[in-house]
């Protein structure tokens, strides 16, 4: 079995027109769809796409969600966004996340999400590494410690 | 069975700070929900909520929509929302819309939608009266001609 | 000068279908929307609507957001959201939430936002008592402790 | 000065799982944002981003928007968007838009968005080729008759 450490690229999104508010700037709610975004693409960097797992039952739920704004990020802008798995156990997961600008690097926000996996059919959280073990063997090769 | 006509009164709705786009206005692509927000708004009224037809296993689909954009909205106002019936067939209903300005009764918009309605266990379109036949004549109690 | 305490009700709203994801429950980016209109909500029962605010020059920014899903929430349902000052300085704020059901109480989800005040015209942050008196008196008869 | 046709591609996009709604599908109002996307997208192509035009203090205004649903879109899947003038003069435009499955090439929506141009300054219509004449002379290069 491949025990070999997965590295994941940042993701790359240009600032949508849709996404600013009246005071010129991505409102502050997009952030949490962009972290979505990023562990979406995380996955699908990793070789089991979010959507494999939701067809195999699976739905990563969100427990908590967190985010500071440090600078900020206006249309005509591009931000890189780099997700890494900070923890992670059989029932639970945490993802953190920096966006910085991506030609300036300064950065933009930080925060992170909190996750179990819940089964659709049970509707209730299991245990991942019995229900799609090769899903948590895949995220246990991406964790990183800080 | 009771044939009268059912009135449906305009749906208020209070403009919020995140639908605002860097021009200072309401994103135009919020009007559509906001359709949708009087199209629900409008079957409560009716006496059979959305979420009731939905867990008899039905959806009323989109086919098209439409907004012409008249005046601009701006964070602060409240808008009123007319929506009627125009057109209804066993598989088809047009609803139209009318969005005003609450206080002032300037109009903001005009638009419509096309729906029809989909049996989530067939996966497929079908005739509303046979699904759904309480709901079907609801419905026909507030079609209104121009 | 008037300081008796001021008391803001629970915000209430219904769940809009737009704002359901596939999982079939309240996509959690939107709580981060409920908690701004929620704000703007307690902004306007205090008597100083936040459109006011931004008339006058001043935006309370966001610092950070947190959110914590405790159980889902459904199309059909409506919430409650109660909205409390829990740290107000010249320069800072903290407002705490707690969204529950608004039948059965059943607690949803809990979270605060961290803001500072920013002057439109310097574009940098300000001591809101300076700028705008009227306001932070107002926050602070709002203000309660835990 | 140059007057040779430019020819724009498709605009590729991911569908997003916050886009999704309760009915497994991608929620009709995001196509709407997406035309908007594309429109951006054009821009940029084009060589005359649309951020450069709002910074020159002109916004392309939406005056109507419509769309088709004609298959629907889900998570994990990729659209194609091609996006054509299709009618021009001094004061107005029209898009079209043609959404398409990016494996299969499934038409998924048409749809289009007239436009006028709005100078902040005046906050009133103008003659675009009269304000921004390069910008003007680039969408003409880009029309496309039927």
């Amino acid at each position: 079995m491949d025990s070999s450490k997965i590295l994941i690229r940042p993701y790359i999104r240009k600032v949508q027109f849709y996404e600013t508010d009246q005071m010129g700037i991505v409102h502050h709610s997009n952030y949490i769809r962009w972290f979505e975004e990023a562990r979406v693409d995380f996955m699908e960097q990793m070789g089991y796409g979010y959507d494999r797992a939701t067809e195999s039952g699976v739905d990563v739920a969100v427990l908590e969600a967190n985010c500071k704004y440090i600078s900020m990020v206006r249309f005509g802008e591009s931000v890189e966004i780099a997700a890494r798995i900070s923890k992670l156990t059989q029932t639970r997961m945490t993802v953190e996340y920096e966006i910085r600008d991506s030609e300036s690097s300064v950065l933009r926000s930080s925060g992170y999400t909190n996750h179990c996996y819940i089964s659709r059919a049970k509707g209730s959280p299991i245990a991942l590494g019995r229900e799609l073990p090769e899903l948590y063997s895949l995220f246990e090769r991406c964790v990183q410690s800080c």
